[in-house]
């Protein structure tokens, strides 16, 4: 089966969640607003989706995964759904909850790293919330980031599998989202993730790996892996990253 | 078996969505934090499970559940697992995930509700944010609140059973959730949700449906109900009500 992602096409944002772990597992899919418009995709293939009266249930907001005819939105959900489909969350009920529950904890960070620079209104230009982004990022250095990262850290610490991943002994979408978070925050915060980096060594390690996986390897010197840019959710302020 | 929530006992919060869901069910459960500190209660208990070294899978904060030794975190992934067991989910696969989708954008907006007295830190006072929540409000109130309010109004106009719930012909913690959602959005913003409501008569008359469920109306008459106050989520600040 073919697997339809609906996705904003010039940016990782939410979105690169998915197709993280669409990549790792091989999957066949298609990144459907990548296709030019031409074949069906752009942008307007989005908002066609986005603005469907027809649907009986519709999603608020992309990421939408369209699979055998099912459209599911929400990148936690969607993963929920996909982490057995492409063997990439544990065969047991437990495993999967403790997944998601992790999933959605990589949510709530990605909301506040979009926050950083979108504290007041996200229909607002940066620029116009500089004053704002400066405080709430102080603050999220000071408080929220470590304590994020102290705990992804102790959950590899205490894995009773070993570090090596978030989640039992195999890889997982936890796995790839960690990836992700990390190449994000380095991308957006290189000076303070200097810094932080030194105490957390299984989340380096998980970094790397994850980096190395054949698949992501790949997918990564694609040009199907879209680069970090000031549109996303991690941007690069150098005024924000002290 | 009995449920135990593990969450802030003086607050309805993020946890409220977990309490009405097993009120709603007449589960049994114990509000773990809200017996007397000498019956093992209070927010020491609270504290012991968070700062438990001992866990292998640990959560990153409250709302948690436990049941039958295993802990749940994330209030969405707790209502995505009492669903079918309190049967207040959909039997089939794609109704648990729309409904857990749609409870997750209720969590985003809670989210935002919660930044409307907080944009800047959660750890600072409200006082020491003031001004600029006040210009995160006024963006709330001029184009998020709509736009979520709007969504969940034409959920409801298009469920293909009808409008009386958000998901399917039957009672989903969906529908004490959107309940809350009402309910908080009233107690915090009242001049605002006067001019919103019209517009939105059907998430009105869920909200006095599940209101005049019998089990959900002895719980909002009993003391097991936390009044609204200004420590949890839906806070009523009058300067912000505009």
């Amino acid at each position: 089966m073919r697997y339809e992602l609906y996705y904003w096409p010039a940016i990782q944002g939410r979105g690169e969640f998915v197709r993280l772990a669409l990549e790792e597992a091989g999957a066949d899919y298609v990144d459907v607003a990548r296709l030019p418009e031409g074949e069906g995709g752009g942008v307007p293939a989005l908002l066609r989706l986005l603005d469907d009266s027809a649907l009986a249930l519709p999603p608020y907001a992309p990421p939408v995964l369209k699979a055998d005819g099912t459209l599911i939105a929400q990148t936690a959900n969607i993963l929920l759904f996909l982490g057995p489909r492409l063997a990439l969350a544990p065969p047991d009920e437990t495993g999967r909850i403790w997944a998601h529950q992790l999933q959605l904890t990589v949510t709530d960070l990605v909301k506040e790293v979009h926050d950083t620079h979108h504290p007041i209104a996200s229909g607002l230009y940066y620029e116009e919330q500089k004053a704002e982004a400066k405080r709430y990022t102080a603050d999220f250095m000071a408080r929220r980031l470590p304590k994020y990262l102290g705990y992804f850290e102790r959950v590899l610490e205490r894995n009773p599998a070993g570090p090596l991943h978030m989640v039992g002994s195999a890889a997982s979408y936890v796995d790839t989202s960690m990836f992700q978070v990390i190449a994000g925050l380095r991308y957006a915060f290189p000076l303070v993730m200097k810094r932080l980096e030194a105490a957390h060594p299984r989340l380096v390690a998980l970094h790397d790996s994850v980096a190395a996986r054949p698949r992501i390897a790949a997918y990564l010197a694609s040009p199907r892996r879209i680069a970090f840019n000031e549109q996303g959710i991690f941007r690069h302020y150098p005024e924000l990253d002290a």
